[in-house]
Parts: C-alpha cells; structure tokens; sequence
C-alpha cells in the first residue's frame, strides 16, 4: 500500500511514521508539513533518523490523492474537514485522525463552536466495536480519551446493565501534542496532576454518542481527564454503577464474551497499568467489585498514541484493505 | 514544649522534625528507632544535617513521656496501641499518627484484622472539623487520603446536600514509606500510574465514620486511590452527585460559611495542584458544577506529609497548647 | 528592611517572595512586573496564596528605590544595566541576580555580545569565597552553576594544587526560567538527558575568572552543562586534577580549614545529592580520591534556585545588613 | 534458530524476549528462572502477556543446550561461569551477558574479588569494534556503561590521538537491575542525581581493555557513572583531550571513516539524547571542540537495556549465525 500523511509534524503523525516503518505491507509515499516542506522528516523526528529518508512535502490533496491507496490525515480539528474532501475524491481512502468527523455533525458543531464545511458520515473507528470498518472507505479514527474509556464500560453496557458512569481518566502529556506550553512546561508537570475541563472536555461528546448507541437508555455519563507526569498512557478508572448485583463470574462472562477474539484486548485479573501497553497497540482491562455495593470499578490502560491514535488508525488501516487487523502491530510494551 | 517523637526514622518522622525545625516554641528532646538507636538522626535523614545534632534512642515510653510535654507517636498501626497507653499514663499529651485510633474499635478490628488491646477514645485530629481539639491530651491524627477526602466534600455534606459522593484520589509515593517495594521501584513508578485497592482500602473507612457524623443519611461513598509519579501530594477528584440542582455562588457560599477562619483552607476559582501546596500545611479547593447534571467535581490538593500527616499533627498540637494554629507552619509551598 | 524585587513574575523572584516570606527582618514594599503589573503577585505564584496579598508594580525605579532599603534585580541580562544606576543613584542598597555586574566589563561584553551602559565594579557574591560582601551597597549575585562548580573546586585552587579541572554539571530545568519552551517540554525532558552549549557556556566564564582569582597560574579550565529530569538542584562533578599526590586526609584538612565557621557548608563523608538541599541554602560537598592517579572527584550539590539564586542573595542581604548571615535562612531542605 | 535464555526474569531477560518476538528468525524455545520455574514469563512481564506462552522453566544446562541452537546467560557475574561449560559442551553457541568472560581472567579475579572457575577466551562483543564475532560460537556481551563509553571514543583513540580521556556517564535506573533497592526507591530517584562509585566501577576495567586495545599508550582513562531519573538511556560525556589541534572536519573524518558501513551508529549534528534511541539498538554519536583548547567533548547516547546489552546481544547473534546484523533490529526508537 502506498500511504500517505497530511500532517506529519506532529505527534501522531511521527507516531504513524514510527508503527509503519515495521508494517511488511506499508510504503510510505508521501508526508505532508507545510511549515516544514522541505525538511528532513528525520530533521522533526529525531529518533526515525536511518529509519527514513523522506523529506516533508507542501500540502497538495490532489496530488497526495493521486499517489496513494491511503492517506491518513493528523491534523487538528477545522482543517481536517478542508483536505477530506479532495481526499476522498481523489480516490484515496482516508482516515482521519481529527475529531472533524466522529460526531454527528450538529453535536460536532455545537462542541467544538465551527461550522462544519463538509458534513458526511464517516464509520467511528474503534474496530472492537464497530466491525463494519472493514472494508470502509472512509473512518474518523477516535479520541484517545473515550478509546479508554468506551473499550472500559462497552460490554456493561451493551448489556444493558448500567445506571450511571463516572469516567475519571489519566493520561501523559503527549496527548496534547507537540508544541510547548504552559501545562507542557516541566516545572509544572512534574511531581503533581492537573485535573482540567472537569465536567466539560470535548471527548465526553464521542463517550456518550457511543455508549448511547450500545444502550440508548444510559444517560448518566460523566468524565473528567487529568494530566499526569507521564509522555505516554491514559488510565481509565470508571466508577460504574450498576442496575443489579453482579458477581465476579457474571462481569468475567460479559467481558469474555463481548471482546472473544479481539487480539488488542487483554483481560487480566489483577490491575492494568500505562507501562505495560506503552507503545504498544494492545488495551488491558482489569475490575473489581465492590461488596455491598452497585458500584464496579474497571480499569483500561492504553497508550494514547498508539491504541489512543495511530495504532488504531492502522488497525483500521489493516481492516479497510481485508488484512489481518494485527499486521504490523504484534508489538510488545516497551517495559521497563 | 519538649517533643518526643517514638519512630522517627520514617517519612512522618523525618517530617515532623523538619516542621518542627521551624516551630518557635518546639523544642525535639527525643527521638526513638528501635533499628536506629545511637545512630545521628542526620544518618537517616541527611536533609536535616547541621539542623539536628541528635541521636535516636531506644525505645522507653516512661522515660519518653517522663522528659516531653507532648509525644508524636510515628509507627506503624498495631504498634501505636502498644505504646500509647504509657505514654498517657506518663503525663504526655500524646498525637498518634497510626491508624490505631482513629476509627470506633469495633470497625478498626474489622477493618484493620487486629485485636485492638487499648480500646479508648480519641478526637479525630482535622481541626477544621473537630475544633474539639483544642484543649485535648490525645489526638488520632487522620489518614493522608481521608485528609483530602473529607476537606472536599465536608461543606456540602454537612448541608445534607449529597446523595452520593466517589472519591478518585492520586497520591505521590511518599504515602507508602521509606522502605522499598516493588511498588516504589522507579522503573514501575516512572511514566506510570498505579490504582490499588480499586473498592477496599482501609482509608475508606474513615472518610464513612467522618462523612457520616456530619450527615449521617449519606451512605453512597466510595474511594479508590492511585499512586501516580510523585513523591508528594494528594489530589482528590470527589465526584459529589447532589440532590438538588445548586448554582455555583451557592456551592461557593457553603464552602466559604463553612471554612471561615480556617486559615490552612484556600478556596480557590480554578483547579488545585500539589504543586502549590508542597511542603506546606495548606489545602486548596476548588470546584465546577456539571451542567444540565446532579454532578459537582470538587478538587482538593494537599501534601500528604503535611496536611495530610505531620503538619497536621502540628496543627493539632498548637490548638492542644492553646496556641495559634499557624504557628511554626506558615510557610509556603516549595514551587516550582 | 524595606525590600524592592524587580522583575518579581520569573522563579528568581518567586523564590525570593518565598524565602522572604521567612525572614524575621525582611518587609517586601515592591514588586514590580511591567507585563503583569496590577495583577496579584498570588495570580502568578500561586504557591504564595494567602501569604502575600501584593500587587505587581509597573516599573519605576526611582520610586521603588524610595520605598526599600535594598532591591533584588531579578531580571534578564541586559535589562539589569538599565535599571541598577537609577536604583542605587536613589540611595537604594542592590543586589543584582543577572549576569550585567559579574565579569569584568570587557569579558562580559566578548561573553554577551552585549555594549556595557553601565560599567561599574561588583563584588561578586558568594560570601563562602568574597566575605567582602560585608558591608557592601552593590553586589553581583553569581550564576548558578559557578556557585556549585566554584564551591566544590575553590579550596584546592586556594592551595594552588590544580592542574586541570572539568566541570561536569547536571542541572534542574528551572534554571531556564518559567517561559515553556522546546527544551522544558515535558516529553522533551522526561526519561532524557541534555547535554548543551558542551564547550560554550556563558558560566564558564565566571568560573574561570573566580578561580583564576584564586590561582591565577590555573587556565585549564573546562565545563560542560547538561539539564536532567528534575525541576531543582545542580549536581556538579568536579574532576580534579592535581599537580602531586594527595591523601584523603589532605584534601578533608583543606576543606575543613577553607570552610571553617561556614555554615551552608556542609562537607560530608559519601556523596551528596540534590535531594539533601533542595529548597535550602545548603551546598552539600563529598569527594573521592583515585587511586594510582592524579584524579580526585569533588561533587557539590546545591539548590540552584536558593544557594544558586535567591537564597544566596539573600544570604548577601544579611551580610550587608550586618546580621547574621543564615537569618531566615536556616531551613532544612525538602526532603523526600 | 532455536534460543534459550537463562536467567529470564530479570530485565536483559525480559528485553531478549521484547525483542526476539520480532525477529524473524527466532524461536524462543526455552526460558529459565530458578526462583519462578512453572510460572507464566508473562506473570514477570505483563508487557509480553498475549506475545508469550511460555513458562520457565527450571536450569537444566545440558537439557536446554540439546534443545537449542544459542543460549544467552542473563544471570549475575559469577553465576554464568557456573553455567556456560556445559552449554558450550552440550554444543550451543553462546553469548553470555554477564561480566564473567569480558576481562582477562587475571584482571576479571582482581576487580571482582571472584575466583574465576572457568578462564576460557571470549571475544568481546561489540561488532563494530570486533567485527570477528561473526562466525564465533562464544561471546562475551559488554557492558553498558563500557558500550557507550567505547563507541565514542574508539575512533579518536584508534588513530593514537588521545592524551587522556574523561569518561562522565549518565544512566536510567534499569541498569541496576528488577529488584527494589534503596537506590532505585522512587522518593530517592524522582527530582534527584545519584553519582556513585566516583572512581571504583568495575565497568571501567572494560574501557581500559577495550581502549588500550586500539592505543597501547593511552592509558590516562577515567570514569565516573551518575543514576538519572530515568528507566532507560546511558548519556555519555567524554571529555576527550587531544594531542594536537583538530579541526571538526578532521574529527568527523575519522569517526565516519572508522563506522563507514556500521549500520546502528548514527553520527550527527547536534546533540545526542537518549530519547532518540530509546528501545532500539542505535548508538547516536555527536561532538563539539573546545576553541583555543585541547579538548573535544564527544556524547554518545544508547539504551542500555538494548545496544547496552540485549540488543546487542541479538546483534552479536545475528553475525555469529552469518544473517544480516540489522535482522529483528531495525526499529525506531520509542519517542516521545
């Protein structure tokens, strides 16, 4: 496959270029930065130096378009919707990193405050939930925060089990991106968390969009994501609280059976943790119940860039063109 | 006053030396470790070189309460018991920062799996909650998590305002000790986060028993803590579901009624961080209120060897001598 | 003391807000900050809530020099020069945190790149080796990393033993200040290390033309810095090579007799560490002989914030006031 | 080929298996741990859960030479002697990661107090300065600090141009091993420096061999190692200093002339950072020369789990088995 990345200054961009050098199937053919053309890409990606000789390109969907099977488009919300279009007909198919096109597009306009120039329906791309991606043309390749936390309470869910879901995430830096900034700056990440957006971070749209098309009666969501000193990995620690007691065997059960044969999930007795999946494509879920309670508590662990991002992108990737979904992506964590 | 401090090679010994370092009218007589004794203090703590020039000695309450004026008790729970009751009968006042007597003794021998062999009552040492404090000879200073916990929710609890209340707290590791563990190890600490005991830490049992003197209809708590990469701090995200729609200069009114005069509570517009309360004695709240929902994140910050330990025992030992509260503890966070 | 701080929305002057805070004897009567002026000193240091209820000050140096009886400059290079002359015209004692007063005005203007407006002699200010500062009206506060290197080396440079020295140092990143940028980047500074200017830095200057003060036949003199991890501290690695063989109880004999009666000393058998001093005035100082070479390794550890900024300027203050020098200076570091 | 590993649950254990899961041509066929025989590899390291079903087994020498083609030694100095006889007897290759065959037997017994029990020839195996490892049926594997050290001094050493040489080595924690120590205790790592064994690490007996080898007059070699707070990455500064003036076209010469065709050293502009090589086998190499001075600072920057250890181990393997030396290595590192 001939590939192509607009936007590949960044983070999951570099991300894309970095799972993709180790993909037997992937060439990649063309890397878009229009405030870098004509760099190096090894030049920004310090760590892809022998690893690519590729130089940044000027923005031409057109051209991109006519040059690859598949473009990948990892650049912020309001621009993705600019390049999409040419994109799609220049008869690329296309997933798009941005959130431009994971909402319904009223609800995308009333959360992010923009006029969407390009409304259409595009397939939300998390693969263990959604199937039909296979084959797709077209995928909004999800948020990093609601990929933990939907993978975390979607079995419950889907059986119809759930009164109420708090989402309380962690998550590292790099979510945030490359570019330095107040909350980026070291002296105020390290030895602390920042709690922020407590009740009103964008990512809750694509949360309860998704949880309510599993179970269109659950309407008690919260969520409120905090900064960690970490670069990588969001841990999820959804309160659920439930409509009936349910034992150990009961959730197991529902667990086991909602993720049977999804080679990224990985359900482990005892408590997962970021530095087991980071860098690696996999999602870990663990729980617990509590005695005398309706409350459960489940634990995801996934590394924002790779499950969170452009590891999904790519297993979408591996879905859309009929492969299997783990090509290129039977990666270990890099632990310690 | 003449301190004695039975444990103090630990965290919560080292700390109370190093506050006490800056008390006017403290003077530190003795200090015991038993694995310690005759060893420099400044061998164990060697941030306190040249601050202190004492040794630890043996363990002997008698002759402990028989020199000081009041002793902190540093050692860990099932020990505490062991030594308090000589030390009372010595004439000390005695602060225990052990578990040992801060819960009703029946629920401390279900919770902690121990006989309790001095059954005896004690304030619970949050002197914004028990001004009762004052004037007292023995004190069971509160747990670091149960700290954070209680001065975010108590407000709103004691209005009878709360119909369910999760408490997700972050910690630094210094809670868990000075020795060791596969825990504290940097390569399982670093780029990491750890939840434990998701539905069943001991702590949870003090935030009921306090929660529950102050509203004793609200039977909804849950906790679960995490270990994130810091050494310091305690961030408490309390979920607080409500039962009735409040605004947020009502939220604000309750919170500044409540904690007027408390110098060591800052209200705060914004977000906590321990950054901001590192090394020092104070607790900042903050809070949002979820639209079109019964949900208000409450956020409180506090050192947890500070507010959430040794400071606290200070606090407390001022108010037992009837001297002002803030005495020898208004210091800054240390920041960046 | 009536204190002026200009330039007081940067870590310098935070700290010297926060170290003042402290001191028996010190009253702070201006802050000023011209982008921030009219903003609460508390709104940008957010750590000194409750403590200080000050507004930043547009600048005016003539007025500020009016209301003190001593003025910190906390400000860049090249800004000091601008300000000091009215400062001290106006009857103001000043201490100067930049680099404008510390070289001789042809090496600071060759180091700089940078005309001199006002040339002008400075002590340079660490009392340790200049007890001159006694007395003084105007000093030249040193850089961070000349204190650590300078303190570690000058004892075998008084003695006119060294043949070469190579300081290699590794340093917090709040020594860059509080401005983000792509070296404070938290994923650029996490689980890294960076090296920088490896043969170039300005500091290098300062040691040099200090150790040449004290052995002017000593010109073999290197230094390379690195940022680490931390937010604090500077590690400095002396390797020291002399010109005869010398035993363990030679070199303690130089330090002891160089240092005697210095109480931030602190010479110590092991090696010292940042965590030890982190938020004191404390320069923690160990070293190790070779054997069969001409190598010794000298490590000094110091806050580079206190000792290597603020603390030490304060420590000047007293001596200038004629009181003793660890007023209000006599805290413990930090620690865990 | 069918691998053995023995001594699997440590970390250069657990980094063999994170890294022959992509390699193309291996098969892990066996993994011992006397402590943990029976249990899961994955229980020890979760990251592999899913990528390994494999248990370990108990140390049977002789049984897992029959069964496999190479056998690495991942246990601690000492204890590989015990163990490699009869693996080589029993007919497998053999790297062995430990310190046991990395010295001459007279200099091995004096620097680690160790009788040796089986003085037998090893080459030492770093590829690019002893291209004979390919084709040998046993290698000893250096160290960590020595690799780094090494590969930025070879070539200057190699053309007889060194007059002295300061090495000043920067390393994560991982090196030191899985199991909690004081040292590794995260209160003791977090915000901090450790410099230990300032001039006494048993690893420069490596650099003084492997130097001398290429220049049998240098012998002016020094070393002092640093714990950084981080998991991964050796920085090494190399304070070189010259015999006669270089120029930096001079010194890039040689050093791309002496790793002309080493595909895992990247010799570049700027400065080395161990988040570039993170979880890969690249060795970056940069430098700067000090104007109107004899010395060069050159950096190195390596993980040491991987080129400083399994990595290169695998390396090693690579040539000893006459396959490309890039096989199952040509990976990025992990950044951010």
């Amino acid at each position: 496959m001939d590939i192509g990345i607009i936007g590949g200054s960044g983070y999951t961009g570099g991300e894309l270029l970095r799972l993709l050098s180790q993909h037997p199937d992937a060439h990649v053919a063309a890397v878009t930065s229009r405030s870098k053309k004509g760099q190096k890409v090894s030049e920004t990606h310090k760590h892809l130096r022998k690893i690519y000789d590729l130089e940044f390109e000027d923005l031409n969907p057109d051209d991109v378009a006519s040059r690859c099977d598949i473009v990948f488009t990892a650049v912020p919300h309001g621009t993705a919707m600019q390049v999409v279009p040419a994109l799609i007909e220049g008869g690329a198919k296309v997933i798009d990193l941005s959130a431009d096109y994971r909402l319904r597009t009223d609800v995308f306009e009333n959360v992010y405050r923009l006029k969407h120039i390009d409304p259409r329906d595009a397939v939300y791309g998390i693969p263990e939930l959604h199937p039909e991606v296979a084959k797709q043309t077209f995928i909004a390749n999800p948020g990093c925060y609601p990929t933990g936390a939907l993978l975390a309470a979607a079995p419950l869910t889907a059986a119809g089990l759930i009164e109420r879901a708090v989402f309380d995430s962690k998550s590292g830096i790099s979510g945030a991106g490359i570019e330095p900034s107040e909350v980026s700056h070291y002296p105020n990440m390290a030895e602390n968390i920042q709690a922020y957006k407590l009740t009103s971070h964008r990512h809750r749209a694509e949360i309860v969009q998704e949880l309510m098309h599993l179970d269109a009666n659950l309407k008690r969501i919260s969520f409120t994501p905090h900064v960690i000193p970490s670069v990588r990995g969001i841990l999820t620690t959804a309160h659920i609280f439930v409509k009936k007691q349910l034992c150990e065997e009961d959730v197991s059960k529902i667990y086991r059976d909602f993720y049977e044969d999804k080679p990224f999930i990985r359900l482990i007795k005892g408590i997962p943790m970021p530095r087991n999946v980071r860098g690696s494509n996999f999602c870990d879920i663990g729980f617990e119940i509590e005695k005398d309670s309706d409350r459960i508590v489940i634990i995801s662990a996934i590394d924002n860039l790779v499950k969170g991002a452009s590891g999904q992108a790519i297993q979408n990737m591996n879905l859309m063109f009929g492969i299997d979904e783990i090509t290129g992506l039977w990666t270990p964590a890099l632990a310690p």
